[in-house]
């Protein structure tokens, strides 16, 4: 029994993989499949789809970032010392990435999002939904942040938290152009300034 | 012999468009010539594969917003007013997207930077080209700021630039992925943030 699920396990982290090296078009069923070792027949028992193995893949990707992302901003420290954390966190993974599978892979749900269409059906929702949660953990820590003193009382968090967010991925995707996690040494002097840190 | 000059600007008409909209994994030969009502013969008489026409998309689009890129940073308006229009431009090229496509269709090169891997030969270095070109003509401007006092005299001008793209491309990405251009309202404030504008 542990076999059924470890199959099922098997393509979701082969899709994962797969999509951060070359994104969701170019692979297809077949070579999920092949590097996963799961017959192709046996495919279509767990997943409708291509896109439906995606979309599950997205909540898998986002369930392990999350916990991540929760530890890093949680505890007893100032906000901005919390974000910082996260920020760290963020330019860390990259070049974990790099030592695990060669290369900056990039984001995940920046590389999704760059690529999906309407006729991906709901893949860009849920790629928007882990945007959505992301920016409220980030704007959360703001918060923190505006009622510790740290940044300034009239920071509109909701707008900064995105830019926060969207920064990180512009960047991110310089990282994976140039194949170089060093190009997010900056990341966390830049962020300061978008959330106005004294 | 209009007539094969504008079938090879057709096909690349079509890429720069279908990559827009799609990605580049997800289009193929075929579906360019369909667009460009180009005969599939036709096609590699004018370009060796599909990266080399991309390539040659890459190229031209560039050429093309290059020139309004120069133009909104050129002239007698001090160094700050140059960069507002430029960023406000993005904006703007975003929201005449949706009404001319129907769709936010994102930034061609941020789509490209996110699928290109090392099978897809030079693609990838001549997409980190034309982001090194908008990091100078950005850096240029801000080190005309320096000299006129808009900005602190120790604002380190390329990384600044650099951090000035990626924050665009990341709000681009969310705007692509909302099909809202009004994602991009906040633009030029938060650059300002970014660059320590007076």
């Amino acid at each position: 029994m542990g076999r059924t699920s470890s199959a099922r396990e098997r393509l979701l982290d082969s899709a994962c993989d797969l999509i951060h090296e070359r994104g969701y078009a170019a692979i297809g069923v077949a070579e999920i499949c092949a590097r996963a070792d799961v017959r192709k027949g046996s495919f279509y028992h767990f997943f409708e789809s291509k896109q439906a193995l995606t979309a599950e893949a997205v909540d898998q990707h986002w369930a392990q970032r999350r916990a991540v992302w929760t530890a890093e901003l949680s505890g007893p420290d100032p906000a901005l010392a919390r974000l910082e954390r996260l920020v760290r966190a963020q330019a860390s993974a990259q070049a974990d990435g790099k030592r695990a599978h060669g290369r900056v892979r990039g984001c995940l749900f920046g590389n999704l999002a760059t690529e999906v269409t309407p006729a991906d059906g709901d893949l860009g929702a849920r790629v928007a939904a882990v945007f959505a949660e992301q920016t409220d953990l980030v704007a959360s820590a703001l918060a923190d942040a505006v009622a510790e003193g740290a940044v300034p009382a009239d920071l509109d968090v909701a707008p900064t938290a995105r830019a926060v967010l969207a920064h990180l991925e512009g960047m991110v995707l310089f990282a994976r152009l140039a194949d170089d996690p060093g190009v997010l040494d900056g990341l966390w002097a830049q962020t300061r300034l978008l959330i106005r840190a004294r």
